[in-house]
């Protein structure tokens, strides 16, 4: 018999899940569809469904002890995800309510970058490090911030929003309504868009052909294998988005110090290629007694950084005084 | 017989020091010629003096029980001022050793932003707040945050310099050596050189006759005077700087989240001139969720919120075990 915790990671597209015990070992994963454009109790009802089949799955006898669940704006005071930016709901949907109709156990919810740099400060590249930073990079842009050992929710439960900084106050219109915000210049869909502008303008590049003249299938993946392939066009598209994250990394460690910073997410695939220029942005930008100090590196739990950070979470609110007031018996 | 710290707040012209008892009240203050063009070491005699002699001022016997620093660059970690930007001490500046020759007593320092934040987080205007931080607008823009209740430090101790987060790319030059800082739009120098400017170049503003045509004499206090007398060039140099502390703040709560933005030091002296454009920018300009509620306030300890904070720094320090390793005894 094994103690474990299910750890949820909210996308925009798929639902991952998994038996992650308390040494952060995944004993078991699925996935199931978000659809996001239904009502979220139809996902809280096929991730419920594919937790029994997950444990007829397994070998090992396991006691679920509790669910912990990384998303786009999980609110870990309120137990909600409010008005996230890549699923349909709206305004506040009380997630960990909607769980505890169907299952009785203690669930407890985050935003989705601060359960990446959870997994990364237990089990990956920042482990046992008391000052990092972990910053998704996805359909979205977030980040984790754990400074004197504790991440950082802010008075509202909404900080770590790196993606909704402002790197240029004249820069480019966000989808939040402001302007200038660094997600414009540096998440999957503005490399996506960045590549699909130079196609449309009729710059010299391959990204195009690659896309057999489809629009649609210009990614960040795409761009990134045209500018491995030494296409300049493609090569600047990372130059820029590396530019505007280094000066949002500049800001962060001006502001909050980390010792390391680490890049996750699926945009973070292109490795080097935007390394690099995130690199040589900070070195140019940063102040300048902070300069020396910080690593930027990439993180290493993968795509179950999510999974395992959401997991050890749960751990952490079970075994928590405060948890137990709200939990369910 | 009342215990007492010595709180000691090192400016660019004038160094503070206060004897303070543990409910933040100020029993006696002084202040000595920092005169940073000498050694350090001519500071501290001054101080170890003036220390002596407030001890024979006040009417009740009080126990000197440690003296607490606050100094810009100050590092709590090693106990050193290091390239302080407004004074001439070169390099690493071993302050609480220097102190030790002379005072067989616990030293501690910190940077005088953290020691102003401990002030009004203790006994000021964020009095019980776990998630804040203050603004100090002086000879330079420093920054104090508290999240989770705890100074942020960051892996270096020179965390929450405000000042030197981009706030423009392509913006001014910095003393700093880098471009776009927030401190060359709105710390005091900044802003007595958009004064400068505007009477150089001969814009129709009355700052040149306030200041009797003596470019030397156009501080932030007279560009002030100026605005409130309906001055417009003086008005907008005010909204220019207050536009640029807005655009830093909104990152602030966008990563950090405090609840409440407290702005103090000499500039903040312009009140409502100062806080209204600051207002206004991070209302059109934050990331929604955070927008509504944090509040954009003026410091209430005044001038001794470096000297009260510094002295709380030091109970608090002389009371922590760890502090205790390095005390002399």
């Amino acid at each position: 018999m094994v103690d474990i915790t299910v750890g949820i990671d909210i996308g925009g597209t798929n639902t991952k899940l998994g038996f992650v015990d308390r040494e952060g070992k995944c004993l078991v994963q699925a996935s199931v569809p978000t659809n996001a454009q239904e009502p979220a109790e139809t996902l809280i009802i096929r991730l419920h469904n594919k937790i029994d089949e997950l444990q007829a799955q397994i070998r090992e006898a396991a006691t679920v002890k509790g669910i912990g669940i990384g998303a786009p704006n999980g609110n870990y005071y309120r137990g909600t995800v409010e008005n996230p930016p890549n699923l349909s709901w709206k305004g506040k949907t009380d997630i960990v309510g909607l769980f505890h109709r169907v299952r009785n156990i203690p669930v407890t919810i985050t935003n989705d970058a601060n359960a990446a740099a959870l997994g990364e400060g237990l089990f990956g590249v920042a482990r046992g490090m008391k000052d990092f930073i972990v910053i998704t990079l996805g359909t979205g842009l977030g980040s984790g911030i754990v400074a004197n050992g504790e991440l950082i929710y802010g008075a509202d439960g909404f900080a770590g929003e790196l993606g909704h900084t402002i790197v240029d106050p004249d820069g480019r219109e966000c989808g939040c309504g402001r302007k200038g915000c660094l997600e414009t210049y540096a998440s999957g869909p503005a490399i996506a868009a960045m590549g699909i502008k130079a196609v449309v303008q009729g710059l010299t590049t391959r990204i195009g052909e690659l896309a057999n003249y489809d629009l649609n299938r210009i990614t960040p993946e795409l761009i990134y294998q045209a500018a491995r392939g030494g296409d300049a066009i493609a090569q600047d598209i990372y130059e820029r988005a590396g530019f505007y994250i280094g000066i949002a990394v500049s800001n962060v460690l001006t502001m909050v110090g980390p010792r390391k910073v680490v890049i996750g997410g699926g945009v973070a695939q292109a490795g080097e290629m935007l390394l690099e220029p995130i690199r040589r942005t900070v070195n140019e930008r940063v102040f300048i007694m902070l300069a020396s100090e910080a690593e930027i590196v990439l993180a290493e739990l993968g795509t179950n950084a999510g999974i395992i950070g959401a997991a050890m979470w749960a751990y952490e609110r079970i075994t928590n005084q405060e948890y137990k007031e709200v939990r369910i018996e």
